[in-house]
């Protein structure tokens, strides 16, 4: 298969820095567009990835997966687009799409499993797929979600996995007007879901162990923030219809499972690398549940695009260059960011 | 006011046996019933509040929630029941019956706390609830189960507790014809699980320790049987719409969850009283749920009653005398007992 070259930021081991690298694109096929990238998002998992707190990484690694940019190519079979519109990709760049859960819209649970946009197993080039730290990206135009003109791009880009990972459960367990939902953890997927949460009418309430974050919070449109190391107050929680858990170490969720509702949720898009414990009484008494979610298939993903578009939501963005990739990603790891770090790959190529 | 006494099998301390002892009952309020008591089960719930496991065990303790017999006096106001009538007792003699939960017939979430029928604040007569272990209770007729005249009676005595704390989770998680159901555990609650699930139309997956009880989960009706400590044949179990966890020690969960279809739940309805670790991945993917169920309403009580009739469903038991209590104790604990240990209460007054 055909390829070009394209630059990007990756690095070799865990403990190395980010460096200039150069990878391989696949030319066009007929169902693929190439997007120039303008701006990628980092995300925690980006962190994850590159520090293989999961295991299974292979070097070099070049993430990214909160992608925006503009189509410069579109292949012959496309439709969808035309060059010039703009365009993103989040996580999922393809899935068998033909199982009950590709018909169903929920790639993200593809039954033959979905191909994550970096680090994973490329099947149409081989190898392994490189992120959106690059300047141009080829994907199967299916996967490619479009975006709206009038809004402010580079601050749109964390949509594609903050917003998604937390519009999905949110969505799901039925959260709007006359509900009542906590989000645990103010950092980029909590700070996404309190403006979500609120533009779907729900009363919010946020969970946060650091007192400097509880006037952040409210400025974010949260009725309520409380301080999760305070044992009274979070003794009074009561009547959760769900509780959203962002936090990506391991903690304690009993308290907040004692603060749901009868059938009630907590909804962990977190991913602590620890197992976290529960005791029976808590899930037991009340019929609650400890559950999980996991981003969000491509048509959920547009749904949630064009809900911020239409509600004015974006993230709260520190814009970076190139050059400032490692000091993010040491920013990062000590929750130093308010409240996404975006790239702005498009200044790179001034 | 105005009490009557009434022969009793309770203990004084965790570690001492049963023995005769004298409890009181209250005479008759208006919308009272008194029934003459026949058989009453031992559930582990029994021996997990006569051994204090859970704490807040106040002795003596008379234990006893799976209670059958015969009404011999009704209220002014009773209109459910008429003298002679066959009638049940299980968890709940008690709720503040004006709660949005009692409302909807679940007393088991009652907003003000519901009375269970021993070893709790007895709210009409103070001192605390004495359970079936007894000749007669008395209590409110809107707390008391209708029991079909034309059934094996000390069989459907299990149906109390065991019956409807694995019916009312199957019902509410949509067990039915085309969904596949696992079972985890062949207990007092485990056997009569399989029998309800599959009179319910499900595919039935028992899993068990025990290599003993492969065939008999067959016996009781499972479609299959899967040693559990066999890692091979674990890890080739999927498509699960849900699994009912009736294990009371603690154990691995994560296996299950992730033998899970997308969107499934591990319901426990164990109580382990250590907690159980989750890994977030096993819930994350496949927005899985790990949830708990609590026995159920008054009303669900009565239909489980009335589903077990008409399917002849009973448990299997192992009869025994008053004079047996402390070694059925001993045997339960061993997990030693095929599959319930019902007493013969009205022997014991001949």
């Amino acid at each position: 298969m055909e390829t070009f070259k394209v630059k990007a930021y990756g690095t070799e081991a865990a403990d190395a820095p980010f460096h200039n690298i150069e990878i391989k694109r696949r030319n066009l096929l007929p169902d693929d567009v190439e997007i120039d990238i303008l701006y990628c998002g980092i995300c925690h998992s980006d962190l994850h990835a590159v520090k293989n707190d999961w295991g299974g990484t292979i070097y070099p690694i070049v993430p990214g997966h909160e992608i925006v940019g503009r189509i410069t190519q579109v292949g012959t079979e496309v439709t969808k687009f035309k060059v010039g519109d703009l365009a993103a990709i989040g996580c999922i760049v393809d899935s068998c799409g033909h199982c009950h859960q590709c018909d169903n819209g929920e790639e993200q649970f593809c039954e033959k499993g979905w191909t994550v946009v970096f680090n994973a197993p490329d099947k149409v080039l081989g190898g392994q797929t490189y992120g959106g730290f690059s300047e141009k990206i080829v994907a199967k135009a299916n996967y490619v979600l479009k975006m709206p003109e009038n809004i402010d791009l580079a601050a749109s880009a964390p949509i594609l996995c903050a917003g998604i990972t937390v519009y999905s459960p949110l969505k799901h367990w039925k959260i709007g007007a006359g509900t009542k939902v906590g989000i645990i953890g103010i950092g980029g997927l909590g700070h996404m879901a309190i403006k979500i949460a609120k533009a779907m009418g729900a009363y919010v309430v946020v969970f946060t162990t650091s007192t400097s974050k509880i006037d952040d919070a409210k400025k974010l449109g949260a009725d309520e923030a409380v301080l999760s190391t305070d044992k009274a107050q979070m003794k009074a929680q009561a009547g959760f219809d769900m509780i959203l858990d962002t936090v990506s170490a391991k903690h304690d969720v009993n308290t907040y499972l004692n603060a749901l509702k009868v059938d009630g949720s907590l909804v962990l898009v977190g991913l602590p690398n620890q197992p976290l414990e529960i005791g029976a009484f808590n899930v037991v008494n009340g019929r609650k549940s400890f559950s999980g979610s996991n981003i969000g298939g491509i048509a959920e993903t547009q749904e949630v695009i064009d809900f911020c578009a239409s509600h004015n939501i974006t993230a709260d963005i520190e814009l970076i260059t190139v050059d400032q990739i490692n000091e993010a990603f040491e920013r990062l790891e000590k929750g130093d960011v308010k409240y996404r770090f975006v790239i702005d790959i498009a200044a790179s190529k001034k």
